[in-house]
């Protein structure tokens, strides 16, 4: 190890090329290209990219209330007055929020849950915040829970796990729906996606709401 | 751009997304992705890259000699015992070292220039490492000056031009060879390499010196 980092004639770059293949999807290809690119650029340019990195991981909180990355207390969805605070939508993981945040489609808010239930990974149920989900509901006026988990096995299982727990609670509980991808071609579809959108076939005028 | 960039719920988040999305390759997506992986890593882990980078742009400098990265005033190559004084390689960027050296078939030093000739963008002969290349032929005990710039037009004018400049000195100049490619299949390469490599012929008992 310590002489393959050593191919280059500072140990600098070793370090930065080291470091940057560590990186998801970073090789040591793409690192060595990426650090002779920042070796390029303004020393300014460089201290602001590795602050915001070292920043964001140093400062960056979660809300409060729905795990959210926040800068405060409370995240954004949590803060404002707009949302719809009745609805729930249960995501594993923060990209969830900004994926659907992104669909400009939901109002209510979020609660993330930092990973699904999965036995083989070592998860449990302990390891997620669905005890925190318990209080929300019991203290807050939630009508409806949206799990808007994975569809693997994993999310399958957290779904049904949440379902049974959230059962004496008399709220609605809804997934999001299953089916075949806007523009997608059917031929190309999986079966059981494809079954599953013959069985949750809707009404035509549902579709038309939208 | 301001509008763009509040898309997350932390300005954290989108300071180091903004940052990373400047990196040569990485959109926007791909940045999100290396954010959010960042977040979970441990914080010793996220200080450690920024800080490699930070000491590299900060730290790194360039070898008196030859122009190459250097923890020193000399580098690792030009302070080397065992390397050829009498061979200097010509090359654009300090990459092209990190090429030649994995080659393992360069034994001499290197002159890195900094660049090509390339009045499109700019680039005229002041503003590349050639007059310190003359310093050193006239002060070295050079024999060879090996020509390994890019075979494009720009690396072809520099050729040129370092040719006549070096001229004076009645030294060997060479280049490096350009031919077919090992292991390529003789019906994909294009035209004038092809071309080239059967005007430039070997042979047969030269190619079999390797």
């Amino acid at each position: 190890m310590h002489a393959a980092m050593e191919q280059f004639s500072s140990k600098y770059l070793n370090r930065a090329v080291s470091e940057l293949s560590k990186l998801p999807g970073i090789g040591k290809k793409t690192a060595l290209r990426l650090a002779l690119h920042l070796m390029r650029r303004e020393k300014q340019e460089v201290d602001d990219l590795g602050n915001a990195l070292i920043d964001m991981r140093g400062q960056i909180r979660f809300c409060k209330r729905c795990h959210n990355i926040s800068d405060g207390d409370l995240c954004e969805v949590c803060r404002s007055p707009k949302r719809n605070n009745g609805h729930i939508c249960v995501v594993e993981d923060i990209n969830d929020v900004i994926a659907i945040e992104k669909t400009g489609e939901f109002f209510g808010l979020y609660h993330v849950l930092g990973g699904v239930i999965s036995p083989m990974d070592g998860v449990g149920p302990a390891d997620l915040k669905i005890e925190s989900l318990v209080e929300r509901i019991k203290k807050e006026e939630v009508e409806e829970v949206i799990l808007a988990l994975p569809t693997t096995v994993e999310g399958d299982t957290t779904n049904f796990f949440l379902f049974k727990k959230l059962a004496e609670f008399g709220i609605r509980i809804t997934t999001i729906a299953r089916g075949v991808g806007i523009g997608d071609e059917l031929e190309y579809i999986d079966e059981i996606t494809l079954g599953r959108s013959i069985v949750n076939r809707l009404p035509y005028q549902d579709n038309l709401k939208r």
